[in-house]
This record gives structure tokens, C-alpha cells and sequence, in this order.
């Protein structure tokens, strides 16, 4: 229950109007003894329409969300909105203060950390602040992830694929409003405890992004993200800005579903990939080959498909560590 | 239940006379493959009265209480005792022995750590002793704090304000005993899980202190802590050194139920203080200003009192973080 | 439950022949966005016979275990085995990587978090599928220690002393066919949570060694490990390249039932001992004294046993920290 | 020579006016691939007159400067300037910026790194900037300093005794104008490279400050250092604004000249003072004794006075380290 | 004097034929008490011609050139050659390993390290061996360079402008050869001591490389370095395998002379760009805005050009610091 | 010159008696404002003979100088020397207080760091003044080593060889009267800037000692240190409790000259060695093999001698790292 939240705020949730504000995350310091940590929120509403909850910096070092959602409640007033917006641009404020994917202050991945506990470390508090507070209020949750520092992929809205055939057409409609390249459904290969998973067990529409990389963070990408998240809330009417106009082309549906689409690293070592992304990919290809820095002259290690389709992700910087995704492989897909 | 901690010590809570000892606490290192972490205790009792459970160290930074007990437990004798003092003075030693409020084997508070699990970290394993072996016998608890490297306060005993008014009277009694210069009524701002709330929750008579901060450690603050002490147990009589004589002056009765009377740091950087320490405030008053560290000539940000009263806590080192509290604001309090 | 298990195999336990593979379990890193840390494991089945767990690696800085159980999946055919060995080498492989005792991801020490849980840090994530997809599968279970960094110790096989006496029989039975110098029952003084106490409890025939230290680590320790293992699966008929051969001499068969036996360092410094290992101990004899590092020229401060027997463990490492256990005394022991 | 600094600024030191700007430090990050480190600095130059080197922020953790310097620089106008300040507020401001004594980012005390060298690590080149390139074009040099965390002193203006008797009456004049409650004459006994001592051996009117310590922080030590800066200022004519007025009282004349007067801790442990600032000390008093963090209960280690005076300093922190000074004496000085 | 270098070797730089060996660095270690780090080298020679000196892994985070020389290393036999190849793949090794600018061992920038000194930390006895042994054997040095994790570039072969025109001249004609799309003359804004420095003062052609960015690592660019390394050492005759061939379109030369060329950050922050990389830039153009993680929904600081021309390089990551280099902007340059 | 150390101390040289305190040297900590870190020494002069300079502790993992000689400070009375010892028992205190073989205040290898400079970190401070004040004093130098945690040896007393045969023979003279198994003559292969080196230079009687290694650290070695350091004090006369009796068995005298005597592991990873120490070794013989800890059931990487001899020395801990020695072979030497 959310009654039991430490979390604190003056957000008002019920009124109208465009409100910026903190939550209040109680946090001890060597350095500050009575002390909360800032989470930024902020909350648009007018009329009447869905509740859409929007949040950025899930993960501390992919900041196309963060940037997106910020200049998202700058841009917007109360009078262009049917509806409401719940605005979380640093969901996890400590890993993006930091630049890192994970919590510096408990170590910990926020998008495996829900729904949390009321008396969990911090990365765990926010956790159940959203899955208890926010996720109830919300129709429609998008989680705005890229690649970060460590993984790079082609610019797309995902969800994972779901049992129930009439929540996953719906948000496959509301991924294709975006225009992305692509909507691409995605398979857990790396745990538990996703925002996303959460969402979707509530029957939330629910949407995330993987918008390049920390180096291609851009005008481009940008883009790709503002005007997506801008298209999708016209066609739900949440923003009045414009009328809604189907994207063109539509984004091109593929899927990873099983986890040898994932490749993982053999050994750590220096990947040197032999593919550029986008390209074609045929299982038993070698995708490249690790180097090793221990022995750099020895041969390096050859990294095979396993399955075929075309490359989707690829590891983000060249050294990689035994057991990470070096390449993620999709085939199109199409809705049952 | 107390029956499952896995710590264990010598001491016997039945035996009469003086006994030191430690708490053996099971605890891993890299550099001690079998290992205990002791954390020491002493127990006096004579005759027949109330048990008294004595606490320091709860923040590592906080020496006020370490020494008093220390001090208190060299110089009083069984035979000048009626009923038992069980003494703590460094509760959560890892923290003490390196002078943090957390403790550096898991990063925790042990005041946000209560009541603890048997299988918790060690701050939570001590956590649970305390809860489940030692709050059960006592009558009476003192927690005795200060503000330590971070916060600084006037002198005073304090506790919750508690729904029940019969145990908030006699504790109020106990407080004003001491005959420190404020009995202080507090609210929690930055969470739960204290030892005192855990005290209070069990019925038990509960009082903490704040006493000054860590350079103001020194002669009149100890003479307070250990006056003050020894002035209770005498009203009570546990101690029988010497007859209780009621202070003079009487203490105020202040109290800071709103969570505005915290003021939190907007943002980052040198606090300057407009004001010492009792000081008469304003609401709207500007209590100080914040100066950049990265931009320290751009013009610094005011820092606003929201409700009025007295000065009575400040923060204890000028470079302080968003959300830390900056000063506290009091104001008299009757009891109802 | 092992089905809610997030780690994953490509191993198959049904199947006969070697299999060698890793356990993938999730782990995040700023280093790495989707990642699995790899635990290597191995299976070896043929025809009929017992399931026998074999770990090593439980802490990082003992490698006898480790080196033993990489060698014997090196030399053992499927053809020489009747039943089934599950192999895991490096148990807790991250710390063995890092020469640690206990992991470097989340601090924790293994053989402290058993049962665990499937949504807890890695270590207990590794300790959960032990727990509930290995542990259930097997009749035998060893898990092969050694004295690592901070302690060391005669060879021995060993357990705890067990309620139920048919199953501490059949696992004297089975330590004694290692032929081990010593058979060694000890008490647990620093914690719970052992993967041994977790098998014992559920009625497996177990077994723990402890094998001299991280630089006795040789040949011939080495060879006593391998030896030993080996005549143990001979004796169940699980390795058949050999007859079982009852060794001679006999191992003897002592214990440490006290807390006493087990003698923790008073005071943090270098514990100079006076008795080399196998030496005789009286009650009340000086094991060594302890010089300070901050005064070193100061009188050394003494350590006397409080039991007698023989000196059958000593620290590892000549600097010692209060409460770490720098002596164990065994005294011969008697099945009832 | 500065010639060869690697230090590069907009600002002229020639042109009249108040500039603001900073010092551009080159120094290599692995978050930043071509980076420098900014130093803020000002300089307000009018008419003719001396010119005046002032600096905060040496020691990281020691504000008064600080706030001091950031405030003048606001608050004078060029034309109530004869002459011209160069102000470094923030001269280690790695170390402000992180509230610790020394730099973070090459863990060096600025204070013992003069004169520097222009390839050093970031303390040295910033010494070798203030060596070479300002010292030179100063007449008058203030370093700020207070006690920071670890120590606290009776609010003085100091100076180290020098053999050149006109240059040290002239730095007494300029100390007395400041009317702190003392002019304190000291020696150096934890090593050399002091930026008084550099400025000292060229002949300058040198002049450092020991106000407070970081808790006592606030209104009154601002106002000595604010007050005292600016009168000392007017004396010379520099600053224009009101006449010079003598200070009144006239500041007591005191010095520790033996290594002697500064006592260290003879042992590790809590610090448990005896006396208060500015009591009477004779020698071979008590002056506080020292518990030790690890046997708590033992009898404390006494800490003796060796000389005679008044406690004019004390540690910080009641947790202190063998070696540390824990009490500074001073006595009455009168110029020869 | 290279004679006095503590660096060891197998190789004999007078041998023909493909050796592939290590540079023994002395390091101590807590974990190994007498040992070298080794620095992996090879040696192709045969015939008679030039002295070519490659180095990759200047910077760790740098990958590019590692790959480029393992695998030329690789490829490359003896036959091929005419004169020398001594290639170092990972000059600062430790940093390779961790992916980090610095080495971990030291701190410290390779590339502001030169020409060290024989009893210098590791980083300077690796800079003291290339410095004294290794470039006065060398009559072309190439050190291949990109901007890791911080920094990204237009693909380009990098010199600095030259006093001396007729070195200068032949080292753009090197350059051109390499057929990457531009020819770009730096200006050094962050310190002194690269190796390319101390290369240029001794006379020899010298050329750096500035190639994408961590993640852009991929075929387009090791194509570009592969292709334009070995065209170079085709137009010099060293390598035989295939004639030279001019390339075709021809690079431009660009230079960034100026220190304004090289935009620092005015503050820390998320710098968002308005710019991609190669658009035009005009002087007073906003090129982005940086937003405080602090307090992010603040107006962001806009960051301006200075000068005209086009976008050549970005700061690699989004979240970037105070002071660090943001944008670089270039103009066409013409060899006088 | 020793005239410009910082270092200071109350020992007076030239005193007969015994003397027991400090070197006080200079440290600034962010925990200590004004603060020295305290080197234990003690001087016992009487009489006329020889000045004999003692140091353990070098190292700081390494306790069998330390122990032996503050059991040496304590047993042995003025009256019983004729000459004077000068005695460090923990040379390198920060890191013996540490349990690391380097400074953790610094990182660096006190054995490095000879002679040191007067304005050095911590650890060439306590060098220079060793190199500049102690060492020009002394006829005689012992420098107390084991192999700590990461090598161990066969008992040995040992030295370079020197050109100057005369000190040679006088050395081995001297390390003969020990009575170790071995006088062993050594080669650097990692690195210079030793105590030994430099005293050898100056032309002292200079003996180093590898006495096992950390865990092998009880009676049997603290023997061999003690009667070994006594009987040659005995030899030259400056200790006259006992008359001096040669050794009988005499030692060994043996030589590792070549560097390939000094087997450094080619790749890192868990060393299984094939040999006991002590044991005979023939060129070309496999010494061991190395498991990697990343690829564990792969083959491991076997470790070849080049020379023949018996094994000496073996790496004390089984996880290696490339470049570290695992090895060390000696053969029987003579003296020319």
C-alpha cells in the first residue's frame, strides 16, 4: 500500500494546472544528518482524458528521456492537455547525477527493482512509490530508455510480448504512433523487477524506448523522441496541440524472443565487431571477435549468431565483460 | 524473537554486582575468516527499582554519549544502585571507531534500522538484540545524541509527541529532570525505524538528546549529558549517590511538530547563516543564503523560515547538499 | 522454489555423458546493461548410483577445492562413473576472481546466505538455485574449504555434530574414506546460513574440508584433496576407474564442541604464537600475545586457551583484528 | 618563472574595473577527455595604491575565506578602491568543492605545495601560478584559514616570527588593524611549503587567519573576518569606502614558539577535553584524556600540558589520531 | 638517457623477421611482491627503409588503434615490409584493460607524460622507454587516437601547426594518404607533455588520429584507420603488399588554431546539442544548452560559439563538467 | 642532506641507555588539520663497537622483522651491548598497520623508494631521512624481509653481489654467522631504489633476510630471525650475553643470478604448482600450471623453468597475475 510510503511531496495530484515539484526520499548521509533526496516531478492537468505517467533516467546514464521530458514540461501548458501528465524525467535522480546505469548510493538497477518495499533502500523506495502511488492513477506508463554507455540499438518503442492479445494491440498501436524506426518486442534475458513488467501486469498501456547511445545522443535522437512522445499523446488526445497524424512510414514491427537473439560475450575482452547496424544478419555468422587484453597477439575469440535476422544492438563500447549482450538480433513480426 | 539473534555475550542481565562484557556479533571479512564484531556492554544492578537501557554511539559521529557512559560506568558502584543499568555506550561501534554516522560495514543508520532481523547486516543484527532481548526488560531508554559532524542544536532532551498522554507526561517528567536548557518535542522527517519510536511504540518511558554538535564536544556539553543523566536516575531511584534535586531553571518546553519547522536545503553549496543559534525567527525570514561552489560568484540563494520561533538547531558544516536540513524552528509547547 | 529461479543453464541434469556450462545469473553493471555473471558447472553421468554435489570455490581465496574439482572434471570419463556428479568449481566465483573471501559484487560472504532467495543479490541469488534445484537432487554433497587468507588448519574432512545419529554415522563413514589426517567436528561461531548446515538439514550425507592455507596450497595438500575425494566416490561406487581402498592410517577424529575452543583475539594487532600447529594446548596456556601496531614498544597483550586438546587451527595472517579467531582446540571425539 | 605556467586566464591583471573569471587549470579526467579545472578569481583595480593578494578556500574544508572573499568581491566597487585586489576565493576549490582539507583529485594539502612546479599535479601547478605569476605583483598577502573540521582556535591574525624585524612589526601593525580577538604568532610543525612562508621569504606583508572552526561557523566568525578584512584594507588606503578606525579593544599579542605548545595525541581515540578555549593551562596539567575506540572500558591515556598559557586551540573532532595536535598554548608575545 | 631505463625486453630491435614480445615494466603490488606489468610490442623488419614507430591505447578508452595494429601485426609478414615496424598496441595497457582514460595505476594521462623519467611512476617509465629508446630509433611515428568514451570526432589524421614548414609539409603529405575524410591542425588547450609533442621536437613525421567515438567503434571506422594506415606505409615504401594508390576524393584540411575553437563547458550539466556533428557553425550561434541535474527544470545554461566555421568534434557523453571541451569547431587551412 | 629533513625526533643519538620513541613525520590529513605520523624507534647504546642499523616492517605485510625486533628492544639491556643499535622495527608503519606490502597513504614500496628527498610523500620521506641521517651513522645494516602474503622462501639471510669483493665476503661472513638454511645472493628483476642497494652503495655490511611468508610466520621462523640476528650481533661483539658460536650446520650459500631464474607467470590466473619447495629442478621442467579463472575447464597454461637449480622461492597466494614471479630457482654459488 502507498499509505505506507516514507516518500513525501507537495504535489497535489488532483489539481489543475502545471505543478514542478520534488519527492521527498528520506536518505542518510555521513554528510547530512537529517536529510531527504530531490526526485523532480511534475504534474500538467486540464479537462478531462487519460493520466499518463512518463519517466526518464530509469537508468542514470541515458539521458535521451531526461532531456526530452524536461523540455516536454517547459514546452507544454495546462491548456493544450485533456487529461494528465505525471512527469518523472530522473526517475533514478542519483544514477543520472552520476552518469552511471545503477544507484551510486545502493548499488542497484532501478528497472529490477519493482515494485519495491516502503522500507527499502532508496533505488527500492522510489520503486514503491511508483508501483503504489503513481502506477494506479496512470492509463497509459511510458518508461523513455536508450542504449546508455554500454549498449547501443536502432532507434524503437518496445514492449514485451503479452498473453493478453487485446492490452499488447493497444499498445502496439500507441508504440507505431510514436514513428520510430521501429517497434521492437523485446524478451528478458537479464532478470526480473522491470518498470515495464510492472506496468503491464496492472494492464497499463505500457511503452519503452531504446533511442541509440550516449554518443549518438542528439539533434537526431531527439527528435526521434520528442516527436514521438508528442504524436502518441495527440492520438490519445492527452495533448491538443496539433491533430494527430498517423506516422510515415509506419514503424516496421520486429521481435527477439528468444534469448540466443541475445549474444552474450564469450570471454571479456575487446569485441571488434564485423556488422554495422541494421545489417543482415544469418545464424552461424560471425557477428566479430573478442580480443583479449591479456594476451593481445593470441587469436582473437570468433562471436556467432545463433539465430538470423537482422542486427538490432550491438554493444556499446568496444570492451566488453564475459556475459554481456554484444548483439541483439530481431525478425519482423507481426501481431496475432 | 530473541530467542534466534545470533549474537551472543557473557553477560548474565539476572547476576547482581558490575559486569563488562561485549555483544559478540557475527559479522564476515576478507581478512577474518571466523570473526565477531564486539560491541561493548556493561551491566550494574543492586537491589530492587527499574532497569535503565543506556545508549551511545547510535550515530557514530556522536561522542557526547559514548563518553558520558563511558565515564558513568567507571565512576558509579553497584552498591550506589537500586534496580540495573544496562549500558550501551557505543551502540553501533563500527560507525564510532570511525567517526560516521553510518557504519562503514553496510552503510547503515542503525537509528533507521529498527527493530532489525536476526539474519539483517550487523547494523540490523544489533538492530534486533536490542529490540527483542534488551527493550524487553527495560523500563526506562535513553538514547543520548547530539548533532555531530553535521547538525548542531541549544541543549535538550527530547522525544515524540505520543497519542497516549499518560506515557508523554511521564516522559516529559523524566526529560525535564535532567534539567538540560530545552526538553525539545520533535516530528521524524527523514524516515522510520528509530530506536526511539520502537521504544516508544513498546510503552517504555523513551528519551533522546541532541546536544550541541562534534566541535562543540567538549566540558559544559559533557557536563550537561552527565548532570542531566544522573539528575533522572536520581529522580527515579535508581541512583542513590546523592538525593534528586529538581533543576533550576526548569527547562523549556519547545517543539517543532510541522515538518516546515525542518528547513531543507534547496539546493547545493556553502550555507551561510544570518542567524546564531536561538535567535528569534519570522516566518518569511531569510535565514541565509547558499553560495555555488561551481559558480561561486553568481548571486547566492536565499534560504526562507516558513514558520517562526527560535533558532534551535542549524546545520553543523557550511558545504551542505539539497535536501539537508539547514535549521530547525521551535516553539513553546504546553503539554495538553 | 527452484521454478522461480532467474538463473539460467543450458545444462541438462538428465543427460548422460560430460557436460561442461555455466550457471547465468543476472546481474546489472554500469559496466554492462544486460548482463549474466557466468558460474562454471559441469555434470558427469553414467548408468546408476548416487547424485554427489561437489563445490569449491564456496569462498574465493581457497582454491584447493577449486583446483581439485578443475582437475578431476579434466580426468574423469563418464564411463568411470555410475550415478551422477554435479561439479561447481567456483561456486562463488566472483570472489574467486577477486582472491576474496567473500564476493566483491555485493560483499557477502556464501556460505552465510543459504538457503537465500531467488530475487535476492547474487550471492543469495546462487544460493537459492543450489538450494532449490541442486541441493534436492543430490544424496552426497561436499563442499571443499581450506584456511584461505586469514586462517589455517591440520587437513581435515569435516561437519557439525548432527541430532541425528544414523546420518552423522554414514557421514564419518564417508569423511573417514578420504583418509584425511583428521576427521573434525566443529560448532559454528560466526553465524548461520552454511550451505553444509542447509544440506545436513535436509538429510544429505555432508561434507566440508579444511586444507591448510592459502601458501600451504601444493602438492601435497593438493594430493590429499584429490586422494581423499576420489576414495570417497570409490567407496559409493560413484567412480569406478579404482577399487576403493580403506586408507591407512585411519584418520583421527577430534572435536571443537565449545565456543572456548575457538579463541577469539582480544585486541586488534600481530598475534605472535608461541605453539606450532599439532602442539599440545593445557587450559590456561599462553597460545601467543599480541603487539600493537599503534604502541608496538607497549607490553604485548597475552592470549590464553580457556580449553585444552591440541592447537588445530591459527590465524592465516599475522595481523589480526579483535574478535577474529586466531586459535582452535580440538580434542579427540567419540561417536556415540 | 610563471613564463612557463600551463595556467591560462581571461583575465588582465593591468585593466582597471572589477573582472570576474577564472583560472583554467588543464587537467585530465576519465569523464573529460580535454578539460580544465576553473579557479575562480577576481580582481578590482582603481586609482593607485598597494596591491592585495587575498585567499580562501586553501584548505577545502575551512569557509570563512570563502564566504568572506565571495561577499567582498559583491560588495566593493571599484571606485571605493585605491589600488588592487586579486581575490582567490577558492584557491584548492577541488577540495571546496568536495569539504575536505585536501584535494580530491591529487590528494594534496595546498598549503604544503608551495612554490610548485608548472608541470605538478593540479595542487602544485595552481601553487606554481599563485608563486610565479601573483605573489610577484603583490604587496600584501591574506590567507584565510579557520579550523576547518579538525581543529578550532580562538579567533587570531597570525603570522610565523621572522628574523626580518621590519617586515614582522609591519605584518603586526597590519594584523593588530584587523581587531580579532588575537594576533597569534606561530610555528610550523607538521612541514613545510606554506603559501604564508613562501609569500613570507619574498618579503611581503604576509598575513593568515585562524577563525573558528567549521561548526562555529556563522554570524560572529563572518563578521571578525568581514569587519577585520576591510579595516585592515582601509589602514592601507585600499579600500576607500569609510576612514580607518583602530580597533578597540587592541588585540592581545600571543605566540606558541616551541614545537612543544602544540600537543600531539599520544594514542588513537576519543579526545575527551578537560578544559574549555581559552582557559588557563599550567604545565604538567591534565589537559583531557583519550578512550580508545577499541577497548572502551580501559582506563583512558591522560594527555599532559609540557608548557604553560592559555588553550588557545583545540582538535575538531573529538575522534582523533596518534600524532595529531590536540591542544595548542599560547603565552603573551611582545615584539623585540 | 634510455640506458638508465628499469624497462626490460626480449626483443631485439635489430632483428628481421616478425617478433611479438613484451616491454617488462618493474610495478609493485600488494598482490604480487616482485613483478612487471607487461607492455605488448611487436617488431616486423625486413630489407632496408624507414623506421616506423605505431602506438594504440594511448588513452585506454580508445580502441580504435589497439584493433587496428593486433590485427596488422596479424596480417602483416615480414616479406611485406621494407625498413621497420615497431608497434605498440596498447601503450598504456593498464588503461586498456580498465577502459579508462588513466591508468588506474597512477592516475595519469599518458599523453601528458612524455618524456617521463626512468625512476617515474608507470605511466612515466613506459613514456621514458618510448621517449629514449624507442623514438630515436623511429623516422615516422604514429599514434593512433579517437575519442573514447568523452569525446567525438569527425574521422580525421591529426598534427599540431608546426614552425618548422618543411617537417610540417611532409607531415600533412603523410596525412593525406591516409584518405580519411579530413587532415585537422590542433591547437593544445589541456596541458603539455603528449607524445606527438615530444615527437614533432625531435624532427620525426608525426601524425595523431582523432576517429568517432567509443561506441561509432565499428567497421566504417577501423576500415577507415586500417585502409589509411597501411596507405601511408605503402606511400613510403614500407609496405609492399600492393602499390600505392593516391586516395580519391582527397581529405580537407581543417584547423582549430584557436583556444575559443575548443568550447568548455560553463557549468556541469546534460549538455544537449543543437548541432550535428559537421553542420556549419557561425560565431554567436547557440550550440547547445546544458541543464542542471540539481535542478532540472531551471532554465538551461546556453553554451555559444565563439567562432565560425564547422562542428568537428562533441563531447562524447551527455552529462559533461565545468570546464570540459563540449564542441570543437574547425575551419579550411591552407599550408603556407 | 640529512640538515633539511622534515622529520623530527626526541632520541638523542649520541646517548648511552635505552631509548625508546619516535620519528615524527609530517602528514596532512582531511582527519587531522596539523598532524605528524609517528615511525617507532629505539636506540641502545653502551660502550665502543660498531653502529648496527635494524629495520623491519620494510614491508608491511611482512611481521617477522617487526616482531623480532621489538622482542629484541624488550630482551636485550644497554649493559649487554657494546656498540649501539639503532632499531625501526616498522619502517614502513603505514603499511604494516595496513597488513599491505605497500603505503596505503601513498601507494608506494618503501623498498623502492631509497634515497628518497626531503619534500617527498610520506614513504621518501622516511627513506631520505633514513638515507641522510640514519644510515651515514651505521656500520652494519639488517633489513628484516619475509615473502609477506605473495611469495614465500626457503629461510634465508641474503645480498646482491657486489663488484667489491672485500664487502662481498665480509657480507656473506656475516649472513653466514646467521645460521639460516641459506645465504642466498639475489638479482633485482623489479625494479630499484632499495634500502640494501643503497646501503651496499655506501659501503656497509648489508643484510637482507626472506624469511617464509605470512602464514608460515610462527615459532619455527620468529626462531631462525631471533637467534639468527643474535649470534651475528654476537660475531662482531655488539652483543655480549652469550659468546658467539658459529652455526652448525653452516648455511647454504646459493645465487639466482639471471633473470630467468625469476619465473614471472605469463598469464594470470590460479598457479597449481608440480613442486614442493626445496625441490630440484631441471631446465625446461614444467614448474606448474595456471587455471584461468574466467575459462576455468579450459587447458590450463603450463609454466616452464629455463634454468635448473632447486625451487627457492614460490608465489605465495595461488592466484596470480601476469608478470608476477611464481618461481624462483637458485643453484649453489661460491665466493671468487
Amino acid at each position: 500500500m502507498a499509505t505506507d510510503s516514507l516518500v513525501s511531496t507537495d504535489i497535489d495530484y488532483t489539481q489543475d494546472g502545471k505543478q514542478i515539484g520534488v519527492l521527498r526520499v528520506p536518505q542518510s548521509f555521513n554528510t547530512a544528518g537529517w536529510a531527504n533526496y530531490f526526485i523532480p516531478i511534475a504534474v500538467i492537468q486540464n479537462g478531462s482524458g487519460p493520466t499518463v505517467l512518463l519517466s526518464g533516467g530509469n537508468h542514470g546514464d541515458e539521458y535521451e528521456g531526461q532531456v526530452t521530458l524536461l523540455n516536454l514540461v517547459r514546452d507544454i501548458q495546462p491548456e493544450q492537455v485533456q487529461g494528465r501528465l505525471i512527469v518523472l524525467p530522473m526517475l533514478n535522480r542519483p544514477a543520472c547525477v552520476a552518469g552511471t546505469r545503477l544507484s551510486p548510493l545502493d548499488g542497484r538497477n532501478m528497472n529490477r527493482a519493482f515494485p519495491g518495499q516502503h522500507n527499502d533502500t532508496i533505488t527500492g523506495m522510489i520503486a514503491h512509490y511508483v508501483s503504489y502511488t503513481l502506477l494506479p492513477q496512470a492509463d497509459i506508463v511510458v518508461d523513455i530508455h536508450s542504449g546508455g554507455r554500454t549498449l547501443q540499438f536502432l532507434p524503437s518503442v518496445n514492449m514485451h510480448e503479452l498473453a493478453n492479445q487485446t492490452q499488447m494491440s493497444e499498445m502496439v498501436r500507441a508504440a507505431t504512433a510514436w514513428g520510430a524506426p521501429y517497434v521492437f518486442i523485446y524478451a528478458d534475458v537479464a532478470g526480473g523487477g522491470l518498470l515495464p513488467s510492472y506496468a503491464e501486469s496492472l494492464g497499463k498501456i505500457t511503452l519503452g524506448t531504446e533511442l541509440g547511445s550516449a554518443p549518438q545522443f542528439g539533434v537526431d535522437m531527439l527528435g526521434i523522441a520528442d516527436r514521438g512522445l508528442k504524436n502518441m499523446l495527440r492520438m490519445y488526445g492527452v495533448l491538443t496541440d496539433t491533430p494527430y497524424a498517423p506516422p510515415s512510414p509506419a514503424p516496421q514491427l520486429v521481435a527477439a524472443p528468444e534469448s540466443a537473439d541475445y549474444v552474450m560475450a564469450p570471454v571479456s575482452g575487446i569485441f571488434e565487431p564485423f556488422l554495422e547496424m541494421g545489417d543482415p544478419v544469418e545464424a552461424g555468422q560471425k557477428l566479430g571477435q573478442i580480443h583479449s587484453t591479456e594476451l593481445p597477439f593470441a587469436d582473437p575469440v570468433p562471436v556467432h549468431a545463433q539465430t538470423g535476422g537482422i542486427l538490432f544492438g550491438r554493444c556499446g563500447f568496444p570492451l566488453t565483460q564475459q556475459g554481456a549482450c554484444v548483439a541483439t538480433i530481431v525478425r519482423p513480426y507481426t501481431l496475432t
